[in-house]
């Protein structure tokens, strides 16, 4: 009996087990062996049936679990400045409109913003990328929408993708010029008139945006007005992805789906005929549990609902700097349990494989098969719900990112 | 005119700003010099100010906020397994009564802690120590109460005590024999007679323990109950503590004042006159917001009369492996702004001058004042209310025990 030529392999790493999430459920591997080649997975496998190999590098893991590199597939880590001075003000009782009345708000984040710099703004998101990426985040999409003209909307997206040029971090880029509406403009229609014949178009011209983004809210665009901008944006070959029914309820996930949105996020008041038509339209529902804790929201997004029609669930951070300043996609797991009731399965699965479809990448990431990249992370836990079950913790111990190893550990001694 | 002799310094820190928590409030210094002499602050100031000196080390920051070490005043870090698969089930839909029927909830935890030997305790208390000591702690109190026998209520503040020894943090001991009824006695009144007459005295006389704690309610045990407990470890000169009006208001708090109680811990449910009683015995009352997150409670602890009574509140984590999960102190502090409304300034004093106090600790923790110990945390941010602001995120830079730096930052590259 002749032996079969080795499998040739970059890496091999072993000794652990693996939640592979595989069609979005655990489909655990234990003691599992992951074969890495050119950045993919080659072999994956329990490592009793490993196949004669040959690997550059072998990494005995020493035990815990891996999982998919988690993906944040809603966030709005590109900002100038905080909002740490109107959280404080708020907590020492100043009121909302006085805050307002003295510059606060989403006004602020678009002020500083466009006083920015390329490099400020990329210093800045670097350091909280850094912080998602330590805590197991390997892509993350990262939208614009605190410039709101032209020039500034442009150098949001130019940095996001600087961003993933230079971190080992994959970014999909979103248009959300759609976000508010500018000082310099009178009213929402006009802002959108400069958006459609100028904003959208040049942007897509330019390459550097992956999606268009709005936020469909009584405080911001109406139905009718999201409509006529995404019609612009599906004409400019642009998918798109919507801000929906976060205060109340509009209409915009089922309007979105008519555009077969990516997702429809937030949409705590989704009603049965937003997430029917969503089904429908394979429209992921992105759940940011880190704006409903800040805001100390009630109404829970219709959870029930979803898993009835199937609708797949995602988790994100909405990392942004007035609603929801969260540098941890592992708590937003947490709090999807805690405060929305889902399994801790359904919220792994909401942080990589469905994060994935919501990013319409669902076909190279977001859970380990061969062929995926090879995008993973090494916990240190003794079963995959306790990424959930903890709030905080170091629990990263080894952070892989196509194929290669990119993490130091914090740690104290 | 003559220079004057320099002043003798092992390390001298600068190029920060300073949060001195002096008074239990910030008491910035703007562009501060903190010089170190045997573990101890020998000088503190704006860096202008800095008369002659001579340093072995000179650090410079470069920016940020340099803040007391955090003070972990309530936590149960030392137990036997965990229990997210509780976790996991409840959040498939299977009851609190199925769960126990079993062998779920405490008693897994006590069973699991009884049957571990020192060694497996302290190496995973150890890790959640990292987690913790990574986000800013440097000194924690453990409790005891997952053993309910001498031995295993032994076992445990041996190993607090073992953690203390072998890791750069300050451990203060409390034993919590009466944390809950054990499956061997009969009932509340027969171990408390064991707990009395063997338990306590034998704890005292080794010197493993620097309080003593009791839960108060309803599912564990009553006023009088612990009184007598009480009663019995101030004859045997340990001071006491105790878990009060978390789930209903039984008068524990205002109970344990008349005991000079170091702190209340959990009241949700005080009263008036348990605030009174609180004020007038200088008894912290220390905010667990993690287990009240976790079990989704809705009645909030009476921020505004402890304002008015002037009653020092602190901040922990309660981490435990039933209601609070929480591997972040700085996490607590988020969520005792979010969702109790403190102020981020009473927060950062709950989690440092007010923990000290909580631990009988004041005169040399919790605040940066010449001679007390240099425990104190580097943070990359721009205001101290950046520390209640971020949900997560790795904001410790550098992190400073007893005037050594004992950090080594977690990064991606
Ligand atoms: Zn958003
Ligand atoms: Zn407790």
């Amino acid at each position: 009996m002749t032996q079969a030529t080795p499998i040739l392999l970059d890496s091999l790493w072993h000794n652990v087990n693996v939640a592979t999430m595989k069609d979005g459920i655990y489909n655990s591997i234990i003691n599992a062996a992951i074969g890495v080649k050119d950045g993919r997975i080659a072999w994956l496998g329990e490592a009793g049936k490993l196949p004669n190999y040959h690997a550059n590098e072998v990494h005995d893991i020493q035990g815990g679990w891996v999982t998919p590199g988690l993906i944040d597939c809603h966030s709005h880590v590109v900002f100038g400045g905080n909002r740490a001075a109107e959280f404080e003000q708020r907590l020492n009782g100043i009121s909302y409109q006085e805050i307002a009345k003295n510059g606060g708000g989403i006004g602020a984040s678009v002020r500083a913003t466009r006083e920015a710099n390329d490099d400020a703004l990329l210093n800045s998101a670097k350091a909280r990328l850094q912080s998602l990426m330590a805590d197991g985040v390997t892509t993350i999409e990262i939208k614009s929408g605190y410039g709101l003209s032209l020039d500034s909307e442009m150098k949001m997206l130019r940095v996001a993708t600087a961003l993933g040029n230079q971190l080992p971090i994959t970014v999909k880029r979103t248009c959300l010029a759609a976000h508010a509406l500018p000082p310099e403009h009178e009213n929402n229609e006009t802002y959108l008139d400069y958006v459609c014949e100028t904003v959208l178009p040049e942007i897509a011209a330019s390459g550097f945006a992956d999606a268009v983004d709005a936020f469909c809210e009584g405080i911001a665009f109406s139905k009718e007005q999201v409509q006529r901008y995404f019609t612009k944006a599906k004409a400019l070959g642009l998918p798109v992805k919507i801000h929906a029914e976060q205060l109340s309820s509009l209409g915009g996930a089922r309007m979105a789906a008519k555009f077969n949105a990516l997702s429809a996020d937030h949409i705590e008041y989704a009603e049965e005929e937003d997430i029917r038509a969503m089904a429908q339209s394979g429209t992921v529902a992105v759940l940011l549990p880190g704006a409903f804790y800040t805001l100390r929201e009630t109404q829970r997004p219709p959870i029930a609902l979803m898993r009835q029609y199937d609708v797949p669930m995602a988790i994100a951070t909405d990392v942004n700097p007035g609603t929801s300043p969260a540098l941890s996609l592992r708590l937003m797991m947490n709090m999807s349990c805690t405060l929305f009731g889902l399994t801790p399965e359904e919220s792994l699965a909401g942080a990589t494989l469905f994060a994935a479809q919501a990013l319409g990448i669902k076909d190279t990431h977001g859970s380990l098969e061969v062929g995926k990249v090879a995008d993973f992370v090494c916990w240190d836990i003794q079963s995959p719900g306790e990424l959930c079950y903890w709030l905080g913790g170091n629990l990263a111990k080894r952070r892989v990112y196509h194929g290669n190893e990119t993490m130091h550990q914090k740690i104290v001694d």
